[in-house]
C-alpha cells in the first residue's frame, strides 16, 4: 500500500520531482568522475523525456561531458524529446557508432522529426547511420514539406479488405512481425488501396471471430492529403475527436496514418507558436545562446520601434499646444496605453476565433460589430472614469472633455483595428498571430495622440 | 476515382466549406419555412460538431427557431460540442421529453461535460432525464472539483487480473454487453484494485491467445489522481506520450481512466486560456453578448488605467522639464514602448517555459541572467539607434545621450521584470499567464518616463 502511495504522489512531478537539485548534482558528480557505471545506473530508472530535460537544463560543457562518459548507453529516443538547439549540440558530440546505434532503436517517423532541422551535413551522418529501407522510407518522409502531414504520419499501416472477417485481421496480426508502436484502427482499403472505412481496435475486440468488418467499419472518417499542413491535421483531429486519419497522395491513394498522439504534438506545437508569435517572439529555444535569442527578437523591436517613431511624429506635430498645456503631457500615454490594451483583447480574441476556425461568412460581420460595440461600450465608461478625474486633477472640464472624447474615440478604433487586422492579414495569406499586434498597436496610439493631442488644440486653445 | 478526388479536397474544410453561405441560407430557409423534413435531411449529412458550429454562427433567434423545427430529430451529441453559452441557450428552448431523448444517447462523461457549467435548476433538469444508474454516475463525477482529473475521466473501464491470458481478454471483451466507446489500453490490476500495468490493445492484437497479459504489459504507466488538475493531465499526456492512464484515488485504487483525446481536448483548453489571460480576457465565449464581454474585459481594462495613472503620475513629476525641453514630450512614449514589447517578449517566453514546466532549481537562475543580458544587448543595440535619430532631429547630442541611456536601462529592466514577476507569481501560487502583463508593463512604464524624464532634468538643464 505505501508503495502505491508514493507513486501516486509521484503522478505528475514537476520539473525539480524528478530532477531534484540532489539528483543533478548526482548525475554531475558521476560525470565530473568520469564514472560511467555510476551515471547508466542514475539515469536507468528515468523516462528519455526526462532525461531529455535534464540536458536541456544543465550548460553546454556539462553536456557534452555527460554525453561523453555515457557514451554507447545512450537511449536514441532521448534524442528525439531534445529540443532543436541542444539535439544538434548532442549529435555534433556523439561518434558515429553511437549515433548508428541511437539511431538504429528508433521509429522511422522519429529518425524524420530528429533529422528534419539539421544543416546537410549532419543529416547525412544521421541518414548514413540507417539500413538501406530505414534510410529510403526517411528519405522520402524528408520529401513531404516542413510541417506537413506527410511529415507527421506514420508509413507502418495496418490495413485489412473489406470482405475480411475479425478473425482474419487477427491472424493476420498476429503472424505478421512488425506492428507500428501505436496504432488504434484498423484502415479498410480498396483494391486500389482507396481508404473506404476504418475500424477501431475496441470495437475488433468485442466482436466475434465470424464478422465481417464490413459491418464493424465506421465510414465517417476524415483523410488527410499529405500535403496539409500540420495545422489543419489538429484542427481536424480536436474537432472531430478522431484517433487515426488516414494520409493519402494526390490521387487518393493511402500512403501512411496519422495518429491522435502525432496530432496532439502539433496541437501544441501550433498553440506555442501563436502565443509566442503574439508577443513578438520566434522560433527561440531555452536552451539558446543570449545572442541568439537578442538576435531573434531584435526584428520584432525594431519593427516596434518604427511604429513608435511614427506615433512620436505624431506628438510632434502639436508641441506648441503641449508647451501651452504641459497636463496634455503627462495624460497622452493614458489614451494610447487604453487603447492598446482594448486593442490586444480584441486582436486575441480574433486571432484565436481564425484558428479554430470559428468565423465564417455567415457570422463575420456580427463578429466586427460586437467587437466596436465592445470598444464603444467600455470608451463610455472609461471616458467618464478619466474625463472625471482629468478634470478634477487637473482643476479643467475642457481638458475632462478633450480626454474623454478621445478615449470613446480611440477604445472605438481598437475594437474596430483589432476584429479588422487579423482578419484582413489571414485574406492576405499572412499569419495573423505574427502581425497583428504591431498594427492594431500602431493605430491606436496614432489615433490616439492625433484624437486627444487635436481636441486639445481645437478646444483649448 | 473522380469522388475520391472530391473527399480529400474536403479533407480539412475551412468553416465555409462545410457550412457554405448557401448552406446556410438552405437550412435558415427551412427553419423560416417550419420545414422540419427538409430541416433534418439538411442536417443530417453533417458531423455534428459542424451542427455546432452552425448553430454557433446564426443569431439567437434564428437558433431558437431552427431548435423548435427540428423538435425531437434534435442530436444530443451536438450538445456536448456547443460553447457554453449556446448551449445553456439551446438546452433552455428544449422541452423536456426533447430534452431527455438528447440526453439519453450520451456516455454519461459527455452529460458530466453538458452538465458541470450550468445553473442548479438547469443542471437538475438535465439529471432528471437521465435514468437511475446514469444519474448516479453523473452526480458522482460532478462531486469531483471542476477542471479536475476526476471530472475528464471515464467511469467505465477495462480491467484485467495480471494471470489472464490474451484469450481471456478477448473472450471477456466479447462477452461484456458494453464497452466503452474509445479504449486503446486494457489496464492490469491486482485484487485490491491498484492498477499494475497496462496491455496495449495492439499489443495484444498481436500476441497468441496463450499469451499471458503479465508479459506483454507495460510497467511504465503514469497513474493521475482523481483530484489532480486538467493541466497536469495535459502536460503528462503530452510530455511521457500517454495513450490512457489509470485514474486513482487517495488510497491508489482505480476509479477511471484517461484517454488522449481527453487529454487533447484539456492541452487545447489550456493553451487557449493561457492565450487568452495573457492579452487580459477572461472566459469570454464568440457567442456572448455585447455587454457580457464588456463587463468581463472591463476589469483588466480598468487595472490598466490604475497603472497608466500611476505613470502619469511620473510623468506629471517632470512638467517643468517638458515645458522647457517638449521634445522630451515627443519622445518619452518611444522609451516606454519599447521597454513594454522587450518586457512582452521576457515574460512570454517566460510563462511558456513555466506551464512545459522547463524551469528547475539547475536552470532557473541561468535563465532570468540570460533575459537581463538578452535586454542589455538589444537595448545597447537600439540605444545607439534611438540616440542618433534624436540626436540628429533635434540638433542635440545631449538629448541623444539621455534617451539612449534610458533605452539601455529600460531594456534591461524589461528582460529582469520579465523573467521575474512570472516566475515569482507562480511561486506566490498565481496563474502568472492572468497577472504578468500588468506588472511588467507598468514596471518598464514608470521605469522608462522615470529613467528619461529624470535624466533630462538632470542633464539638460
Amino acid at each position: 500500500m505505501s508503495d502505491i502511495r508514493q507513486e501516486t504522489a509521484e503522478a505528475a512531478p514537476a520539473q525539480d520531482e524528478v530532477l531534484t537539485p540532489e539528483f543533478v548534482e548526482a548525475v554531475l558528480g558521476a560525470v565530473e568522475a568520469g564514472d560511467h557505471d555510476g551515471l547508466v545506473a542514475a539515469l536507468e530508472p528515468l523516462h528519455e523525456a526526462d532525461i531529455a530535460d535534464l540536458l536541456e537544463q544543465i550548460s553546454k560543457p556539462e553536456r557534452e561531458a555527460l554525453v561523453r562518459v555515457w557514451g554507447k548507453a545512450l537511449d536514441g529516443a532521448v534524442l528525439s524529446e531534445l529540443e532543436e538547439g541542444v539535439r544538434d549540440e548532442v549529435v555534433a558530440a556523439l561518434s558515429d557508432d553511437v549515433l548508428a546505434a541511437a539511431v538504429q532503436d528508433l521509429e522511422t517517423d522519429d529518425v524524420v522529426y530528429l533529422a528534419e532541422d539539421m544543416e546537410a551535413p549532419e543529416q547525412e551522418r544521421i541518414l548514413r547511420a540507417l539500413d538501406e529501407a530505414d534510410r529510403a522510407a526517411v528519405e522520402q518522409s524528408l520529401k513531404y514539406g516542413e510541417d506537413s502531414a506527410g511529415r507527421l504520419m506514420q508509413r507502418e499501416v495496418v490495413v485489412a479488405p473489406e470482405h475480411w472477417t475479425v478473425g482474419d485481421a487477427i491472424d493476420f496480426m498476429r503472424a505478421e512481425e512488425w506492428l507500428p508502436e501505436s496504432f488504434y484502427d484498423i484502415i479498410i482499403v480498396d483494391p486500389h488501396m482507396h481508404p473506404v472505412g476504418m475500424v477501431a481496435l475496441g470495437r475488433l475486440m468485442g466482436a466475434g471471430r465470424k464478422v465481417r468488418l464490413k459491418e464493424l467499419m465506421d465510414e465517417d472518417f476524415r483523410t488527410i492529403r499529405a500535403d496539409q499542413p500540420q495545422e489543419d491535421v489538429a484542427y481536424l483531429f480536436n474537432k472531430y475527436h478522431l484517433t487515426s486519419a488516414p494520409v493519402v497522395d494526390a490521387d487518393g491513394r493511402l500512403v501512411g496514418v496519422i495518429t491522435i498522439d502525432d496530432a496532439m504534438e502539433a496541437l501544441d506545437e501550433e498553440a506555442e507558436e501563436d502565443i509566442l508569435r503574439l508577443a513578438g517572439v520566434g522560433d527561440e529555444e531555452l536552451s539558446d545562446g543570449v545572442f541568439a535569442i537578442a538576435r531573434a527578437r531584435f526584428v520584432w523591436l525594431a519593427i516596434n520601434l518604427g511604429t513608435a517613431i511614427v506615433s512620436a511624429t505624431v506628438i510632434s506635430q502639436f508641441t506648441d499646444t503641449i508647451r501651452a498645456f504641459v497636463a496634455l503631457a503627462v495624460l497622452m500615454p493614458i489614451v494610447a496605453s487604453m487603447g492598446g490594451n482594448a486593442g490586444t483583447q480584441a486582436l486575441t480574441v480574433t486571432v484565436r476565433a481564425i484558428a479554430t476556425r470559428s468565423l465564417g461568412s455567415s457570422n463575420v460581420g456580427r463578429f466586427v460589430r460586437r467587437e466596436v460595440l465592445v470598444g464603444f461600450c467600455n470608451g463610455i465608461a472609461f471616458a467618464c472614469l478619466i474625463g472625471l478625474i482629468a478634470g478634477l486633477f487637473f482643476q479643467d472640464v475642457r481638458l475632462g472633455a478633450v480626454i474623454a472624447v478621445a478615449m470613446v474615440g480611440n477604445m472605438v478604433v481598437a475594437g474596430f483595428a483589432g476584429a479588422l487586422v487579423p482578419i484582413g492579414l489571414e485574406k492576405l495569406g499572412v499569419d495573423p498571430a505574427l502581425a497583428s499586434a504591431t498594427f492594431v498597436t500602431t493605430t491606436t496610439d496614432v489615433f490616439g495622440f492625433f484624437a486627444f493631442l487635436g481636441l486639445a488644440t481645437l478646444l483649448l486653445a
